[in-house]
Order: structure tokens, then sequence, then C-alpha cells
């Protein structure tokens, strides 16, 4: 399960899956001994989890508790340990995220069937597709609990999909577009060469926190997942990111009451700056850029075989235009 | 909550407390205060826990979950890192035992209205006053787990009720006991103080695992409770204590059943050496003797204003009278 890039990802049985896979088999035998390494008890049920297109997935239980096992089929094991030692560290936090338990030898990155392998908590709740108002206030709250969490989190990851990622891939879907379309993506790739957001407070950064991504347990939070995309970033970007997905109403328009709900929630787990306020409206589009681009990426430039069902660049270029066109700052 | 030594502690309301203590006040807006330091999102509910003798405990819910607050009446910020660290490693090995949530500074211990204070992951269950057969195992095999998971915990702690402490305690006593209960005790403190348990596995033990010290959830182990006299020690020492509390029948002679059972699972998570089997009367032995030493010492020398209501020392006599006649070697 990797990413609201230019493809549905499916975490939840309401999601119809468009492509069920379980790349890597794993039997109970096979878990059993694996598990031999481990503190968690005796295997009482495995399921594989037909979700996911980069990971293969595993509902474990043991007499110790509820577990998922991951099976990277790409993320490699020099880059898993941010990842990891990320969610150990939000877990210690109290961020409710899945916590990667730590083998005899003390490490949380194993090998199981030839893949690097990892077994961690399973959360409670389910992803909303209609968040609710109260929801979006508990998850603007979780956010900026989330970010105060990561300030003291010693390791950095440059963002993959940052600005060097923006020029790089804009060049490659140009010629794809109607010239409107193409003035557009090079107007705004432009603009933000610029590092506007440079000089905001920066952390640990999800920049995935889509609604597919969080488990709403009731209007409590139960879990975020999905953390394959975290890095170091402004902090400000993550909510534009989340605040575009989760409060986004009909024709790409900001729902204000939403909105404003997140934010201000948001505001009271981590106040924003006077500078955050003020690179807001240039926060919600470099935040429709990055999924504009990459789902105009993987739709124009499939990676071979990966996936069925490109999702449709579409929504977010008019998320985009609105931003642009109403500088949508509906703020504090 | 401190120990099984001479006096009852009352972790669950079962058990009537005979002194009811919050010996540090802590007000909603001392703690709301205090918590943003944490990632824990808002206060929502506060509880002074009317148990424990040496710490001050609160339950304490928050938008991000449930947890028990501690400060620290005696234990030193220079004593505490070791058992809250130790909490910590066991809790990302999958044990459920207090996850003690770090601050903004990345820290488990904070301080709070002047005394050393750690904020902890609540857990589920009540400890059991009779357990059943099916208890026993599932609390062996939890047992199990514990010491494999400590092997990866690279701190030492030398036990404060070893060797030293029984030559010292008993000296203390002597002049208190008949003339029988004295050579008793003589005795066996010289046999132990040639370390006959040297030579057998090692590692993290916790030293106090009595029923009060455990949480069931139903037939599942839903907590280990109060490591504070957690230290380095031989495992099997740590499995003598535990099955001297949970599997003994009437008049201090093992429950052959329960003894079995709890014995069979723990092998099963952590099999035995031969060095190890051979040496169980032994343990039994110096486990019995820790308990009724340190009752007599409670007994005849309490700490000033300490408690009101001392545990009778004769029980763990007759456990240590009953494993010297019989050598209760129920082994596999």
């Amino acid at each position: 399960m990797r990413g609201n890039d230019g493809f549905r990802l499916y975490r939840c049985r309401q999601f119809k899956t468009e492509r069920m896979a379980v790349f890597t088999r794993v039997s109970e035998a096979d878990l059993a001994a694996w598990l031999s390494n481990y503190s968690l008890g005796s295997l009482l049920e495995l399921h594989g989890i037909p979700e996911g297109i980069e990971n293969t997935n595993y509902f474990v239980t043991t007499s110790g508790g509820r577990f998922v096992l991951t099976l990277f089929e790409k993320l490699t094991p020099k880059e898993l340990p941010f990842f990891l030692n990320l969610m150990a560290h939000l877990a210690r936090h109290g961020i409710p995220c899945p916590a990667p338990m730590a083998d005899c030898r003390n490490q949380f990155l194993g090998e199981l069937n030839g893949k690097p392998a990892c077994i961690a908590t399973r959360l409670n709740g389910h992803s909303v597709t209609q968040p609710t108002v109260k929801q979006c206030a508990t998850m603007g709250a979780m956010l900026g609990q989330m970010h105060s969490a990561g300030q003291s989190f010693a390791e950095q990851m440059p963002d993959p999909r940052g600005a060097a990622w923006r020029e790089d891939a804009s060049h490659k879907v140009l010629k794809f577009l109607s010239a409107q379309d193409s003035a557009l993506l090079q107007s705004e790739v432009a603009l933000h060469a610029e590092q506007p957001l440079d000089g905001i407070p920066r952390g640990i950064i999800h920049a995935d926190l889509f609604r597919d991504n969080v488990l709403m347990d009731g209007e409590r939070v139960g879990g975020l997942v999905d953390f394959y995309f975290a890095c170091s970033g402004a902090l400000l970007y993550d909510v534009a990111i989340t605040v575009n997905d989760w409060c986004m109403g009909s024709e790409g328009v900001l729902d204000a009451e939403r909105t404003r709900a997140m934010l201000d929630a948001y505001h009271l787990a981590r106040p924003f700056t006077a500078k955050e306020a003020e690179l807001w409206p240039l926060a919600l589009r470099v935040a429709a850029l990055r999924f504009w681009l990459s789902r105009l990426y993987d739709f124009y430039l499939p990676r071979d075989g990966e996936l069925v069902n490109p999702r449709d660049p579409e929504p977010f270029k008019r998320i985009l235009q609105n931003h642009i066109a109403t500088k949508q700052a509906v703020w504090l």
C-alpha cells in the first residue's frame, strides 16, 4: 500500500479492489518458524490482505495480540529503517501508528521468504470516505500532535516528491497535455521552484494523510498508516495535503466548515506562525500540484505492469485551479 | 505500588486497601499544563488511584487514549531510567507492560509537582486470586516470552534482594526468632550464599510476578506491572518466584497440576537447560527464602510510619520448609 499517487490504494474493505495482490506467499509454517525470533507468543491466525500495490500484507493473530505482517516488495533494507524507526518513535509518543515489533536481535527489520519483513501492531478502525466536521477536527488535532512528536525524531529524509521531482516529472508529462494545462503546470512548477515555503517550521511530515491512510475508530483517530512517503518538510505542506483531501467539497472547492474545524484543532495542538498563515494559499497550491502531477505521471507513463486502473488526474487540476482563482484562504 | 515484600500491595479493586494513598495531589490544571509537553491530546479525565505505598498513581484519559500517571515518591531520577527503559524495551517486543510515553524532549521521565513523574499506557485486565490451570499456563508462556525479550536489553541492575541483602537482613532479624526458625534461616542463607544458581541462564527478571502484579484479561495476560524490583538474575529464580505464588496450594504445598501447566508453557517459550532442571528445587527454596526474609524484616523492623499492616511471614516459612522436606521437584 503506497501513496495516493496515481492509483487508488485499497486499505479498507469498503473499497473495491481492482487488483488483489499478495505477492509473496507466507504459509503458517513459514510464519510460525519466523515468529520464534520474536516474543509475540504462538501463531493463532494468518490471513492475507488482498490490498496494497507495493507490499504484501497479512493480518496475524498470536497469543500475544493482533498484528500486521508486511513483506516489502520494493523498499530495500537500506531504505526501510527510516520508516520503521519513525513509526516506533511516534508510537512511543502515543501517536496511534503501527508500532514495529523488535525481534530477539532487537531489530525491527527481518527477512521472510526472501523479502525484507516487519511485524507491527494492528490498529483499530476503518477509513471514512465522508468525514464529519467532528472527524475533521479530530484529524486536525492528531496531525498537530504527530508533527509535535516528530520534532524529537533525529533522522532526516529528503522529500521524494519535492522540487527536483516536480521539475523532472513535469518535463516528462508536458508533451501529453493541452497547451492550457501545459502552461498551468509549467507556471506552477516554476512558482514553487522558488521554495516559497522555506523559512516556516519544518519537521517530519507524513505527506500522504489522505482519508484512506487514516483509520477512524468512531470519532477517535484509531490509526495513521502508510508512512512510506514520510519525509522531512514544511509542516504546513502536510496540513495542506490533508486538508485538500479531508475537507474537499464538490467541484474541487474546500468545504469551509470542515476546513475551519481541521485548522482550528490543528492550531490548538501546534499553533501556526504568522508566516504560515500568510503562506497558506501557496501551501494549498503546491499540495494540489504534487498530486495532480503524480497522477498525470502515472496516467501517461505507467510503470510496466504496475496497475490496472490509474487515478484520474483531473480532480487535482480542478482543485489547483480553484486554489489559484480564489486563494481559498479559509484561515483562523 | 512496590513489591510483595512485607506488605500487601493493592493493585485491584477487589483488594481492600488498608491504607489509601495519593501522596502527591495533581489537579486537572496541573496535569493539563504538564501534558502540553506530550503528544497525547487533551485531558478528558483524571482519577487518583488509592493504591500503592511508594508511588502516587492516577488514571488519566486523554483524547489519545488511556494512561497511568505515576509520581515517584521514593525512586530517584537516577534510579528510574533502568526501569522505564526496560518497560519500553519489553513493550517494543510485544510484552504487555506499561509503555512509558516520551515527551517533547524524547524523555520518559519528567517532573510534576516536584516529583519525578512518568505517564505510561494503561493495560486491560485485573489480577486474579485463584488462577485456573489455563491461566497458569498462559502466565508461564508470558514469563518465558518476557525472559526472551529481555535478552536483548543492554542495561544491568544488581538484585537489591540478593545474597548481600540476605546476609544483612538475616542478621538483623535473628534476635526476634525462635531457636528453630533462627537455625532454619541461618542454614538457608548459608546454603544460598554459595550461589548455587550461578552458571545457569541469566537475564532481566521481574523478581516479583505475584498474582497481584499481573492483569489477566480473561485467559489472556493483559499486563505485567510493577517492574520496580526488576534486575539482572537467574531466569530460573524468576520462574520459582512466580510458581511459588501462582501455583501454591493449601498448606504451602505446590499444586501439581498448576505447577506443571506453568512450567510446560514456560518451557515451550524458553526451554530449560538440564542444569536448570537439576537446580529447580534449590530455586524454589531461595525464592521462598527471599520472601520469608523480607516479610520477617518488615514485620520486626517496620520502616517508620511506613505501613499499617505488615504481611504475615509464616506462609513463606511453611513453603520453604515444604520445599526442603519434599524437594517439590515437580518437573518436566
